[in-house]
Protein backbone atom coordinates (compact mmCIF):
# COMPACT_ATOMS: atom_id res chain seq x y z
CA UNK A 1 0.00 0.00 0.00
CA UNK A 2 0.97 3.67 -0.99
CA UNK A 3 2.09 6.03 1.69
CA UNK A 4 1.50 10.04 0.87
CA UNK A 5 2.12 12.61 3.28
CA UNK A 6 1.15 15.96 3.21
CA UNK A 7 1.92 19.17 4.78
CA UNK A 8 5.24 17.75 5.39
CA UNK A 9 8.60 19.66 7.62
CA UNK A 10 11.58 18.70 8.98
CA UNK A 11 9.67 16.82 12.07
CA UNK A 12 6.04 15.67 11.03
CA UNK A 13 3.62 15.38 8.15
CA UNK A 14 0.29 16.83 9.07
CA UNK A 15 -1.76 14.14 7.58
CA UNK A 16 -0.53 10.76 6.26
CA UNK A 17 -2.19 8.40 3.95
CA UNK A 18 -1.98 4.82 3.86
CA UNK A 19 -4.27 2.79 1.93
CA UNK A 20 -7.70 3.29 3.07
CA UNK A 21 -6.50 4.86 6.34
CA UNK A 22 -5.24 8.62 7.23
CA UNK A 23 -3.64 9.15 10.35
CA UNK A 24 -3.50 13.32 11.14
CA UNK A 25 -0.95 14.53 13.82
CA UNK A 26 -2.28 15.78 17.15
CA UNK A 27 -3.77 19.54 16.36
CA UNK A 28 -3.39 22.23 18.45
CA UNK A 29 -4.76 25.61 18.29
CA UNK A 30 -3.50 29.40 18.46
CA UNK A 31 -2.15 29.60 21.64
CA UNK A 32 -3.35 33.29 22.00
CA UNK A 33 -6.97 31.70 22.10
CA UNK A 34 -8.74 30.43 25.00
CA UNK A 35 -9.96 27.17 25.53
CA UNK A 36 -12.83 27.78 23.44
CA UNK A 37 -11.11 29.21 20.20
CA UNK A 38 -8.56 26.56 20.91
CA UNK A 39 -10.94 23.66 20.39
CA UNK A 40 -12.67 25.42 17.40
CA UNK A 41 -8.96 25.72 16.32
CA UNK A 42 -8.43 21.92 16.73
CA UNK A 43 -11.68 20.95 15.10
CA UNK A 44 -11.32 23.21 12.03
CA UNK A 45 -8.04 21.93 11.33
CA UNK A 46 -9.28 17.92 11.53
CA UNK A 47 -11.94 19.31 9.28
CA UNK A 48 -9.61 20.42 7.20
CA UNK A 49 -6.87 17.81 6.64
CA UNK A 50 -9.56 15.56 6.27
CA UNK A 51 -11.37 17.20 3.57
CA UNK A 52 -8.25 17.60 1.72
CA UNK A 53 -7.94 13.59 0.99
CA UNK A 54 -11.70 12.97 0.57
CA UNK A 55 -12.45 12.34 3.90
CA UNK A 56 -14.67 13.89 6.37
CA UNK A 57 -15.43 13.83 10.62
CA UNK A 58 -18.55 11.22 9.32
CA UNK A 59 -15.44 8.98 8.95
CA UNK A 60 -13.25 8.99 12.03
CA UNK A 61 -12.09 5.95 13.40
CA UNK A 62 -10.88 6.46 16.88
CA UNK A 63 -9.36 9.95 18.48
CA UNK A 64 -6.75 10.74 21.40
CA UNK A 65 -7.70 13.53 23.16
CA UNK A 66 -5.05 14.99 25.41
CA UNK A 67 -6.58 17.96 27.77
CA UNK A 68 -4.48 19.70 30.13
CA UNK A 69 -7.12 21.28 32.29
CA UNK A 70 -9.94 19.34 33.71
CA UNK A 71 -12.03 22.23 33.87
CA UNK A 72 -12.12 22.44 30.44
CA UNK A 73 -13.79 19.08 30.04
CA UNK A 74 -17.32 19.97 30.14
CA UNK A 75 -16.55 22.96 27.72
CA UNK A 76 -14.65 20.01 25.14
CA UNK A 77 -17.16 17.93 25.29
CA UNK A 78 -19.74 20.19 24.23
CA UNK A 79 -18.27 21.80 21.47
CA UNK A 80 -17.21 18.23 20.36
CA UNK A 81 -20.90 17.03 20.33
CA UNK A 82 -21.96 20.12 18.40
CA UNK A 83 -19.50 19.40 16.07
CA UNK A 84 -19.82 15.42 15.96
CA UNK A 85 -23.09 14.17 13.41
CA UNK A 86 -25.26 11.72 15.13
CA UNK A 87 -23.93 8.21 14.78
CA UNK A 88 -20.51 9.11 13.92
CA UNK A 89 -18.46 9.22 16.81
CA UNK A 90 -15.42 7.37 16.73
CA UNK A 91 -13.70 5.39 19.36
CA UNK A 92 -12.47 7.90 21.48
CA UNK A 93 -10.22 8.04 24.55
CA UNK A 94 -9.16 11.07 26.75
CA UNK A 95 -6.75 11.62 29.06
CA UNK A 96 -4.93 14.55 31.26
CA UNK A 97 -1.86 15.76 30.09
CA UNK A 98 0.11 18.60 29.70
CA UNK A 99 1.47 19.41 26.10
CA UNK A 100 4.60 20.72 24.45
CA UNK A 101 3.70 24.49 26.41
CA UNK A 102 2.18 25.79 28.45
CA UNK A 103 -0.32 28.14 26.33
CA UNK A 104 -1.52 24.69 24.04
CA UNK A 105 -4.28 23.08 26.76
CA UNK A 106 -5.99 21.01 23.83
CA UNK A 107 -4.80 18.71 21.41
CA UNK A 108 -6.49 15.59 19.13
CA UNK A 109 -4.81 12.99 17.27
CA UNK A 110 -7.31 10.99 14.97
CA UNK A 111 -7.29 8.13 12.70
CA UNK A 112 -9.74 8.59 9.92
CA UNK A 113 -11.27 6.40 7.36
CA UNK A 114 -10.52 7.54 3.74
CA UNK B 1 -13.66 0.04 3.15
CA UNK B 2 -16.62 -0.03 4.97
CA UNK B 3 -16.89 1.61 8.68
CA UNK B 4 -19.14 0.26 10.71
CA UNK B 5 -19.76 1.77 14.79
CA UNK B 6 -21.57 0.15 17.48
CA UNK B 7 -22.52 1.48 21.00
CA UNK B 8 -22.28 5.15 19.46
CA UNK B 9 -23.94 8.08 21.27
CA UNK B 10 -23.06 11.59 20.77
CA UNK B 11 -19.72 11.45 21.89
CA UNK B 12 -18.27 8.63 20.76
CA UNK B 13 -18.66 4.75 20.10
CA UNK B 14 -17.32 1.44 22.06
CA UNK B 15 -16.55 0.22 19.02
CA UNK B 16 -15.46 1.29 15.43
CA UNK B 17 -14.51 -1.37 12.40
CA UNK B 18 -12.93 -0.23 9.80
CA UNK B 19 -12.12 -3.48 7.16
CA UNK B 20 -10.06 -5.95 9.46
CA UNK B 21 -9.38 -3.36 11.97
CA UNK B 22 -11.33 -2.60 15.24
CA UNK B 23 -10.81 0.35 17.20
CA UNK B 24 -11.79 0.05 20.86
CA UNK B 25 -12.79 3.29 23.16
CA UNK B 26 -10.95 3.84 25.62
CA UNK B 27 -12.23 1.40 28.29
CA UNK B 28 -12.65 2.28 32.10
CA UNK B 29 -14.26 0.56 34.83
CA UNK B 30 -17.07 0.72 37.67
CA UNK B 31 -15.87 4.00 39.33
CA UNK B 32 -16.65 2.74 42.70
CA UNK B 33 -14.46 -0.31 42.61
CA UNK B 34 -10.90 0.10 43.78
CA UNK B 35 -8.19 -0.94 41.41
CA UNK B 36 -8.36 -4.57 40.98
CA UNK B 37 -12.19 -4.32 40.49
CA UNK B 38 -12.04 -1.63 37.79
CA UNK B 39 -8.83 -3.14 36.05
CA UNK B 40 -11.03 -6.46 35.52
CA UNK B 41 -14.26 -4.22 34.30
CA UNK B 42 -11.99 -2.91 31.70
CA UNK B 43 -10.34 -6.17 30.77
CA UNK B 44 -14.10 -7.69 30.26
CA UNK B 45 -15.17 -4.65 28.57
CA UNK B 46 -12.52 -5.57 26.32
CA UNK B 47 -13.37 -9.11 25.84
CA UNK B 48 -17.00 -8.05 25.32
CA UNK B 49 -16.60 -6.01 22.63
CA UNK B 50 -14.34 -7.76 20.91
CA UNK B 51 -16.56 -10.92 20.77
CA UNK B 52 -19.10 -9.31 19.35
CA UNK B 53 -17.24 -8.56 15.86
CA UNK B 54 -15.65 -12.01 15.86
CA UNK B 55 -12.68 -11.10 17.63
CA UNK B 56 -10.60 -12.01 20.94
CA UNK B 57 -7.68 -11.01 23.02
CA UNK B 58 -5.78 -12.94 20.84
CA UNK B 59 -6.11 -10.42 18.18
CA UNK B 60 -5.24 -7.32 20.12
CA UNK B 61 -2.71 -5.11 17.84
CA UNK B 62 -1.95 -2.12 19.79
CA UNK B 63 -2.76 -1.20 23.26
CA UNK B 64 -2.31 1.81 25.12
CA UNK B 65 -2.56 1.86 29.10
CA UNK B 66 -2.98 4.96 31.40
CA UNK B 67 -2.81 4.59 35.01
CA UNK B 68 -3.09 7.48 37.25
CA UNK B 69 -0.73 5.88 40.25
CA UNK B 70 2.02 4.17 39.78
CA UNK B 71 1.46 2.22 42.87
CA UNK B 72 -0.86 0.43 41.04
CA UNK B 73 1.78 -0.69 38.42
CA UNK B 74 2.59 -3.94 39.31
CA UNK B 75 -1.27 -5.21 40.09
CA UNK B 76 -2.13 -3.58 36.48
CA UNK B 77 0.73 -6.10 35.12
CA UNK B 78 -0.23 -8.91 36.82
CA UNK B 79 -4.17 -8.81 35.71
CA UNK B 80 -3.01 -8.13 32.42
CA UNK B 81 -0.65 -11.02 32.00
CA UNK B 82 -3.46 -13.30 33.72
CA UNK B 83 -5.66 -11.68 31.55
CA UNK B 84 -3.50 -12.15 28.27
CA UNK B 85 -2.81 -15.76 26.43
CA UNK B 86 0.27 -16.88 25.95
CA UNK B 87 2.30 -15.50 22.90
CA UNK B 88 -0.42 -13.14 22.05
CA UNK B 89 0.48 -9.64 23.92
CA UNK B 90 0.22 -6.71 21.89
CA UNK B 91 2.18 -4.19 21.09
CA UNK B 92 1.97 -1.58 24.39
CA UNK B 93 2.75 1.38 25.51
CA UNK B 94 2.20 2.70 29.35
CA UNK B 95 1.87 5.74 30.76
CA UNK B 96 1.16 7.70 33.91
CA UNK B 97 -1.91 9.90 33.23
CA UNK B 98 -4.88 11.39 34.83
CA UNK B 99 -8.17 10.55 33.52
CA UNK B 100 -11.77 12.56 33.12
CA UNK B 101 -11.88 12.43 36.89
CA UNK B 102 -10.36 11.29 39.77
CA UNK B 103 -12.41 8.09 40.55
CA UNK B 104 -11.02 6.69 37.00
CA UNK B 105 -7.79 5.32 37.99
CA UNK B 106 -7.00 2.75 34.54
CA UNK B 107 -8.09 3.17 31.10
CA UNK B 108 -6.93 0.84 28.09
CA UNK B 109 -7.52 1.70 24.84
CA UNK B 110 -6.59 -1.14 22.20
CA UNK B 111 -6.23 -1.44 18.17
CA UNK B 112 -7.29 -4.94 17.43
CA UNK B 113 -7.95 -7.37 14.39
CA UNK B 114 -10.94 -8.55 13.24
CA UNK C 1 -5.48 -10.37 7.32
CA UNK C 2 -2.77 -12.31 9.11
CA UNK C 3 -1.64 -10.73 12.88
CA UNK C 4 2.11 -12.18 13.38
CA UNK C 5 3.74 -10.90 16.96
CA UNK C 6 7.46 -10.40 17.53
CA UNK C 7 9.43 -10.52 20.68
CA UNK C 8 6.38 -11.22 22.53
CA UNK C 9 7.02 -12.25 26.74
CA UNK C 10 3.95 -12.44 28.41
CA UNK C 11 2.88 -8.66 28.37
CA UNK C 12 3.63 -7.65 25.04
CA UNK C 13 5.27 -7.48 21.46
CA UNK C 14 7.72 -5.50 20.65
CA UNK C 15 6.41 -5.58 17.23
CA UNK C 16 3.27 -7.27 15.62
CA UNK C 17 2.58 -6.98 12.26
CA UNK C 18 -0.97 -6.76 10.68
CA UNK C 19 -1.35 -6.97 7.01
CA UNK C 20 0.79 -3.68 5.90
CA UNK C 21 0.89 -2.21 9.21
CA UNK C 22 3.24 -2.49 11.94
CA UNK C 23 2.70 -1.63 15.40
CA UNK C 24 5.78 -1.07 17.76
CA UNK C 25 5.24 -1.02 21.94
CA UNK C 26 6.51 2.23 23.23
CA UNK C 27 10.14 2.26 22.98
CA UNK C 28 12.18 3.34 25.91
CA UNK C 29 16.13 3.51 26.50
CA UNK C 30 18.60 2.23 28.77
CA UNK C 31 17.50 3.96 31.95
CA UNK C 32 21.04 4.52 33.05
CA UNK C 33 21.11 6.82 30.07
CA UNK C 34 21.02 10.53 30.09
CA UNK C 35 18.03 12.04 27.83
CA UNK C 36 20.20 12.15 24.70
CA UNK C 37 21.17 8.53 25.59
CA UNK C 38 18.16 7.05 25.62
CA UNK C 39 16.61 9.14 23.19
CA UNK C 40 19.51 7.15 20.59
CA UNK C 41 18.10 3.98 22.33
CA UNK C 42 14.47 4.82 21.40
CA UNK C 43 15.46 5.68 17.82
CA UNK C 44 17.69 2.81 17.76
CA UNK C 45 15.41 0.13 18.78
CA UNK C 46 12.86 1.72 16.27
CA UNK C 47 15.09 0.96 13.75
CA UNK C 48 16.10 -2.10 14.69
CA UNK C 49 12.45 -2.92 14.70
CA UNK C 50 10.98 -1.94 11.47
CA UNK C 51 14.12 -3.57 9.53
CA UNK C 52 12.97 -6.74 10.80
CA UNK C 53 10.07 -6.36 9.07
CA UNK C 54 11.47 -4.94 6.25
CA UNK C 55 9.91 -1.48 6.56
CA UNK C 56 12.57 1.55 8.25
CA UNK C 57 12.08 4.86 9.27
CA UNK C 58 10.83 6.64 5.47
CA UNK C 59 7.48 4.45 6.35
CA UNK C 60 6.26 5.47 9.62
CA UNK C 61 2.81 6.44 9.51
CA UNK C 62 1.93 7.85 13.37
CA UNK C 63 4.34 8.72 16.19
CA UNK C 64 3.31 9.61 20.11
CA UNK C 65 6.08 11.28 21.82
CA UNK C 66 5.66 11.01 25.70
CA UNK C 67 8.39 13.51 27.61
CA UNK C 68 8.70 13.54 30.86
CA UNK C 69 10.15 16.90 31.20
CA UNK C 70 9.51 19.38 29.05
CA UNK C 71 13.11 21.00 29.54
CA UNK C 72 14.24 18.07 26.94
CA UNK C 73 11.88 18.88 24.33
CA UNK C 74 14.35 20.78 22.50
CA UNK C 75 16.83 17.47 22.56
CA UNK C 76 14.26 15.62 21.39
CA UNK C 77 13.03 17.01 18.16
CA UNK C 78 16.94 18.22 17.18
CA UNK C 79 17.53 14.40 17.74
CA UNK C 80 14.51 13.38 15.74
CA UNK C 81 14.80 15.76 12.63
CA UNK C 82 18.61 15.07 12.98
CA UNK C 83 17.25 10.95 12.38
CA UNK C 84 14.28 11.38 9.93
CA UNK C 85 14.68 11.98 6.53
CA UNK C 86 13.44 14.91 4.57
CA UNK C 87 10.01 14.40 3.81
CA UNK C 88 9.20 11.14 5.98
CA UNK C 89 8.13 12.55 9.00
CA UNK C 90 4.71 11.15 10.32
CA UNK C 91 1.70 12.50 11.87
CA UNK C 92 2.78 13.12 15.05
CA UNK C 93 1.89 13.67 18.79
CA UNK C 94 4.00 14.82 21.62
CA UNK C 95 2.35 14.63 25.24
CA UNK C 96 4.23 15.53 28.85
CA UNK C 97 3.65 12.66 30.59
CA UNK C 98 5.42 10.34 32.99
CA UNK C 99 6.14 6.87 32.66
CA UNK C 100 6.95 3.44 34.37
CA UNK C 101 9.06 4.66 36.36
CA UNK C 102 11.00 7.89 36.59
CA UNK C 103 14.19 6.85 35.33
CA UNK C 104 12.58 6.66 31.93
CA UNK C 105 11.88 10.12 30.35
CA UNK C 106 11.14 9.74 26.92
CA UNK C 107 8.82 6.89 25.13
CA UNK C 108 8.02 6.82 21.73
CA UNK C 109 5.25 4.50 20.25
CA UNK C 110 4.58 4.02 16.55
CA UNK C 111 2.68 2.52 13.70
CA UNK C 112 4.25 2.39 10.21
CA UNK C 113 3.61 0.39 6.74
CA UNK C 114 5.32 -2.39 5.76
Amino acid sequence: MTVTRFETNARMSQAVVHGDTIYLAGQVGDPAHDFAGQMQDVLGSIDRLLAQHGSDKTKILAATIYITDLANLGAMNAAWEAWMPKGCGPARATVKADLVAPEYIIEIAVIAAK
